[in-house]
């Protein structure tokens, strides 16, 4: 009765406990999951989007409210994403208390969706990334991702589609998935393997960043103190191969394509030289391949890939 | 440094804190914005449509994310939008802790935008709207709106616009204010009015609905019990000229009309028949103009308005 918002209660507890909230949208990767007919991904898109980026300040997610823009609303492809939020929601419990649908003709081109998201998340204090003391010699954790996740979709419709003139069912090189399910590959969740790391008493984590627009030269340089630089060596680890294809496609230059996509590093995570290793055999056992790409040395702040 | 979400510190206090949360849009209003060249409502529309949607479970605004998608980013426009989102944050003592923008072409209308915000708000439990005692005898206080505020824009579009081919520049009957400038009166905020009600020990609002998309039919039974019913007499009040002008221009019924637009209540309130005078006047005071529109009598839980 009288629910016009949803209700989270909020005696969290702690010394100094923040709430850490981000809003958030897929892009125009709405607009392959229309090609293709196939919104089912674009829910979990959205909320892995929002959870990572929280979990960049260490924050562990609490709810979560999604608004789904169209021309016409069409049952399906709704049904499809609120469902596909609703369970990745689920998965890092993380409750789903609201949400909204406007139809918008005359905005929104007909049969295109926006979906945005915005999640809360909460993190004590002490616990807060980045953490002080980030330092010369830190060694730099890739994490994979599983292809453009959020970002780029509209440079790769333009190589791929208008370019290259393939379409959403046209087999990749190797011919074990299309096209289309190549660019639909869900945006990896970090939260599972790495807020076991995060959320003890002396976690060898001492920063994260989300990979998102701007790729590795943009979002690096947001988690690096000043003074310092990264440098990243690009040949550590494996690149999907749907990089390589709309590089081609496109004639894109490498500065452009690790400008705009997150080129197979999804999360980067820094730690101290000595427990690298250890970080790297951890998150491998939870199921995500990461790579030592590179380290901090003194600079400008920025971030320098070859 | 690694900002990648707003943070907002959350030891509470209170004996049982909740978060209230929404997600919103301000609907096809963008358009007519567009059209009259004036986007500086529009973020005041988006965050007071937001804040009083939790002032109904009894909330305060803590803080706000605002997303503005869109084709190609227009600077004026997105200024205007963000910088009037901001205004209304702080008149409300809300902050504005997060913001996207997407630039989508292709999923909106060339020179289109959206404009999505999240609010999150506080209630102590014992203080949650609606309260138990809402009765038969109750009466049901009408505040005032502004104007469409942000529902019934595509319907409005079509009435004045196509079916009677008005444009945003002409005068409105009254010659007083163009049609575009009645159509842009920016969303009014009850926080301030109702506020100093609802946060005291001993508050005669029992339930406040937020009168939006439905109109007063869908939103009025939302905070009314199983057995009862509201009977409103539309006579009460006075509606602003806008509506009488979109009714004609459209041919459009009344009951199409109540269920579309506000009608000019923008804002009910469900109080004790003793204290409907008090609060109105108190109402007044704080500059809103309130009427009693109506009372709760036994019935299906559904608001009948002749």
């Amino acid at each position: 009765l009288g629910a016009f918002g949803g209700v989270f209660k909020a005696g969290f507890g702690g010394a100094d406990p923040r709430l850490v909230a981000s809003i958030d949208g897929v892009g125009t990767k709405t607009i392959v999951a229309g090609m293709a007919g196939d919104y089912s991904g674009l829910g979990a898109d959205l909320v892995n989007h929002c959870v990572n980026d929280i979990l960049c300040q260490g924050a562990r997610p609490l709810f979560f409210l999604d608004y789904f823009g169209c021309g016409r609303l069409e049952e399906e492809a709704f049904a499809q994403a609120v469902g596909g939020a609703a369970e990745a929601c689920r998965a890092v419990g993380c409750a789903l208390i609201g949400g909204e649908t406007a139809e918008m003709p005359g905005v929104y081109v007909d049969g295109e969706v926006d979906l945005v998201g915005c999640i809360v998340g909460l993190v004590e204090g002490a616990r807060c990334l980045p953490r002080a003391g980030v330092a010369s010699g830190d060694r730099i954790i890739g994490l994979a991702s599983s292809g453009l996740h959020t970002n780029g979709y509209s440079l790769a419709r333009r190589a791929l589609f208008q370019g290259a003139g393939l379409s959403v069912g046209d087999l990749m090189p190797d011919g074990r998935q299309t096209v289309g399910q190549a660019l639909l590959q869900v945006h990896r969740c970090y939260f599972s393997a790495l807020w076991p790391w995060i959320s003890g008493e002396e976690s060898p984590i001492l920063a994260l960043a989300h990979i998102t627009g701007g790729g590795l030269p943009d979002n690096l340089p947001r988690i690096i103190p000043g003074g310092l630089m990264a440098r990243i060596d690009d040949r550590t680890w494996d690149e999907p191969a749907i990089f390589g294809l709309i590089q081609e496609a496109g004639q894109i230059s490498r500065a452009e394509m690790l400008h705009a996509f997150n080129m197979g590093i999804g999360m980067t995570a820094i730690v101290r030289r000595e427990d690298a290793a250890a970080v790297m055999q951890g998150l491998g056992e939870a199921g995500v391949e990461a790579w030592d790409i590179g380290s901090l040395s003194p600079g400008a702040r920025e971030a320098v890939i070859a």
